[in-house]
């Protein structure tokens, strides 16, 4: 009798990796990054000695984070999103390109298309008791050589006083504490809003699962979320973090940058701030944000991380 | 200001694989595991150049493999479930253990607790018109000794003329085409059925998505499942291959072995299986199956590969 459905795992994996209907295009990139993936784990389930028991249970589990919508936490918990700032913080300083407002990575949970404002807008729900201490931040949106640019799109987006996003929290309204503010002619920004406190996984679900038996933390100091857009400049995506937070140098998704950090100024008067509906001292927070230049259409596109992706 | 929050990709590999909260115990497995999976990952992306828009596709293309069920196709079409027969082969002749009839993979489509009968059933629908050559698969469980196990339980299930399984098609009915035998004294089993066509990943989903992008087909030869279990025998989990089929020597899972392609016996006489429902001369099917002595209760349970895994 032939062996010709016999092989080892040698012989399998260049079965798998080479395998191909005649005729049939495909797509090369795709056959390469398979290729690799699929040899690192045949090698890591032989080196590990994994059983099929383990494997099946590893199984299961990506299918439920899958289905969970959960993906966008394992991704940033295991240090994959702040690797590809990395990556692209890299390719700028071998291109020479102009580095301006440190990148952050932009996390699962951003919502395209919040309310449009110009110049200043309030984040937080106009009437309802405020739960934080109120904060104004405000700032100039520039180009590379310290311009400011007229007409930025300033998308922002944090969590509320229980360290969830709207959309992604059944008691919260749609777009709350999400909005979209136009740049003025002096570039300038302004929002209303409390300061938030941090975030923390969902504690139940394939992520918690994950991290309790990886003995770690889901926990995320807190931080206002960022993506700007103007014609001609590189979509810049990012986070400032405000300071005195206990996770502000142990964030689970380490996506904390020394350049983000915020200063808070308490007591600021509320003089100029009327518009805002403030009347009493509150606590500011000036920001500015330097974009880079765009190298083509495609990096000044206002699309968020799945729209690039897909589209 | 301290650069604490700022690191290289090898810093921040470090990073994600040591951390961990004090005191808390977590599973060293779980976290040899996770390390090795991240870092031969982070190692990946950086080697192939791999940029967040490529990044972001495919954890979308996974969470949509999670969601939709077909984490088994894709495991199965890569090669894993046979790379963990494989490991078992080899962990048999490294301990000198008989092998008895081989192993073949599973597969995603089993379900427990289908109509148990003893010595013969019929597999397929009395009474529906019958959609394929009629057939009836015959034989005897046997030990490593040879001798008859009185009592195994022998599951069997296969696609219908379609290549479709019930439970993951909604035209069939609860355990079409699935049933459990239990050998009578001498260890014999014998169904009826027909002899089923092959099986084709669903045309549309993302394991669709992948093999079309790989340039590979989806394809498996007609087979038939079993998983045999009996009190101080080691589950065997198999399938039998028709011959003839042009899938036979290229399945797209990799499972098909030399050793588990039957004979068809076309024109048996009907005389000795009226029980059955047989009147003409059918196509018969013999095979023995062969199992090995459980090293423990573990090896005994008549336990599918999720149950395993979760239990």
């Amino acid at each position: 009798m032939s062996q010709k459905n016999e092989f080892t795992l040698q012989q399998l994996l260049e079965r798998v990796n080479s395998r191909r209907r005649s005729g049939d295009a495909g797509s090369d990139r795709v056959r390469t990054i398979t290729a690799r993936i699929v040899g690192d784990l045949f090698r890591a389930i032989d080196d590990l000695d994994v059983s099929a028991d383990e494997f099946w249970a590893a199984s299961d589990w990506l299918s439920r984070l899958g289905a969970s919508g959960q993906m966008g936490l394992i991704t940033a918990g295991l240090g994959f999103d702040r690797l590809l700032d990395i990556r692209d913080d890299e390719a700028d300083r071998a291109a020479g390109r102009a580095t301006g407002t440190p990148r952050a990575i932009e996390g699962p949970l951003y919502i395209a298309g919040a309310p449009l404002s110009r110049y200043e807008a309030r984040v937080d729900e106009e009437g309802e008791q405020i739960p934080g201490e109120v904060m104004v931040m405000e700032g100039v949106v520039r180009d590379a050589q310290g311009r400011p640019v007229a007409g930025a799109l300033v998308d922002v987006w944090h969590a509320n006083e229980k360290g969830r996003y709207s959309h992604f929290d059944p008691d919260q309204k749609e777009f709350a504490l999400r909005r979209r503010i136009e740049t003025d002619a002096q570039g300038r920004y302004r929002f209303r809003s409390y300061l938030p406190p941090g975030y923390e996984i969902p504690p139940v679900g394939p992520t918690a699962e994950l991290f309790q038996a990886l003995g770690r933390h889901g926990n995320r100091p807190a931080h206002i979320h960022f993506l700007i857009a103007a014609p001609g400049q590189r979509v810049l995506t990012t986070q400032v973090n405000l300071p005195g937070d206990t996770f502000i140098d142990d964030d689970f998704a380490f996506a904390t940058r020394d350049g983000l950090v915020v200063t808070l100024e308490p007591g600021t008067p509320a003089a100029g701030y009327e518009s805002l509906g403030i009347s009493a001292p509150f606590t500011r927070v000036q920001f500015d944000f330097t974009m880079q230049v765009a190298r083509d259409e495609e990096e000044s596109k206002p699309l968020a991380r799945m729209a690039r992706a897909v589209g």
